[in-house]
């Protein structure tokens, strides 16, 4: 293979109670990127459109992570590489991630699928840690798994697929202003009282039941965060409004997608996440503040190829 | 129905990374009680064998609850209730919620079966509040529906019922010390940092998980405790030997049942549970404690009735 295009899916994090554990990948919103071969050894990332990033391999997440895999498996090609984004980044949907992701998964293609996902994970990891600071696994993971899936440990690394319902749907507003990965950091406290973290993961484990069982009445019960939204909602103009329209639209929950600013709602069917996206439109409509929405299916099967010679 | 006999299990709370949300019920350890009509109206526990215990109304757990019952459900006859304690009470694997959450289930077959499992979940929760200080529904959900369960919330309450592999064993070790709730309450952090409780709700995601799926591996890698376990070591003497032991053995999982000293083992099957029960005895046997030891299945159907008529 020469040259392979591929779909990088975006990526909700934390999804209510799963703060640093839960990622989901959605089906719609991602980033398009081409992989070819060259004769000139070493990584060049040839052009981005779509997003104003470096094209500087060592500071763009594609470009750390395509190094670091040729450092591992040297060869006798070089690689150019083309991102078209597909979505805003500093969204709070995994945009680093998803490029990050994608060229772990396009090099790999071109280096003859000889790394399994969870070490594709890894090298994303890389991409993760020097845009963001935080070698963090829960967007590439979902990226590269697909799904749901969960960061079981970093220490050794463990991701658990977590099956989803085949209706469930996401449905999410970015409000276009701009939350900074550090004060979305800062904001979070850094102890927890013990009967709040017991709180947090029985519903963790009730979401992952639910999933597990097609449970929406459980899912929904279980999207509930009570650690990190209620320090990180107040980055986020009218987060509480848009939280109690899409529950009163039918939403089985929402919250914020990894640190903002983007909120996120999960609908069981495709009717009932109409009618959420319909409604947060309407109520963000008269803010003075410029919104993109989204709906989509949830992506189960990760990075899609969509040409390759 | 003039007169039912029933078998309430014990139950093992917490589950290592599971603190005050997750507990499973036991097949082979338990209390065996009876429940008679009589013409006198009120309740009376006439007879406590296996254990020294109050057979005053208004402090053991059984009369308690079985109080509660008939004041929401006022009838003409009243109750007579004999308990035999099959384990001993203060090992850690809910000697009062057998007794309380067995009352709840013979008194409601003798009311007619007129309320849910989950109103028998709070009436039992009365029971455990009155013998323990907290109404806490960790032991009480497990002995009531069986199996592995999960507290997802207590305002309002709701308990997930969690799949069992059908292999899956239980090994506990009972050493004869005294534990006091008190102090294995009062050993607790407060607060937790939020980095361990995010490691604390991924392992408890993933235990659910394997669960689910029959995930051997997965359930061993996240039966791990980070926050409760540390603490409440100190407590139970050879707690360390007595996991390392099990592990070594080949169990899943070891950990402090419920506030302990009771030390249980999941393991994956009988030959395995054998080994382990074997080892953590030898381990034991030179340590100048008495202890007992219980090799058992998972009970899955929650009480059951004995006799009846």
């Amino acid at each position: 293979m020469n040259y392979i295009k591929i779909f990088s899916p975006a990526t909700v994090a934390n999804v209510s109670c799963g703060f640093d554990a839960l990622g989901l990948a959605l089906e719609t919103v991602g980033d398009t990127m081409t992989f070819s071969k060259t004769d000139t050894k070493g990584v060049k990332i040839t052009k981005i459109t779509g997003a104003d990033l470096p094209l500087d391999t060592q500071t763009n997440a594609a470009g750390v992570v395509a190094i670091a895999m040729l450092e591992k498996q040297p060869v006798d090609f070089g690689i150019d590489i083309t991102i078209h984004k597909g979505y805003t980044p500093g969204s709070g949907l995994g945009s680093s991630a998803a490029s990050a992701a994608g060229a772990a998964f396009g090099v790999n293609q071109l280096l003859g699928d000889i790394f399994s996902p969870l070490e594709l994970t890894q090298f994303s990891m890389l991409g993760e840690e020097a845009t963001c600071g935080t070698p963090i696994a829960d967007n590439v993971s979902a990226a590269i798994y697909g799904g749901f899936t969960l960061v079981r440990s970093y220490e050794p690394l463990s991701i658990v697929k977590i099956p989803v319902p085949a209706d469930l749907r996401v449905v999410a507003i970015h409000p276009q202003v701009e939350v900074k990965t550090k004060d979305a950091r800062e904001v979070l406290p850094k102890e927890v009282p013990l009967k709040d973290a017991v709180t947090q993961w029985a519903n963790v484990g009730g979401l992952i039941s639910g999933l597990h069982t097609n449970d929406y009445q459980l899912i929904s019960d279980s999207l509930i965060d009570i650690i990190v939204e209620p320090a990180r909602k107040t980055l986020i103009p009218h987060f509480d409004l848009v939280k109690k329209e899409a529950l009163k639209a039918g939403a089985l929950g929402a919250g914020i997608s990894g640190s903002g600013p983007t909120i996120f709602a999960l609908c069981k069917d495709d009717a009932t996440a109409e009618i959420v996206y319909k409604t947060i439109q309407n109520a963000y409509q008269d803010k003075q503040i410029d919104f993109n929405m989204i709906l989509s299916k949830i992506n189960t099967e990760g990075i899609k190829i969509l040409e390759q010679h």
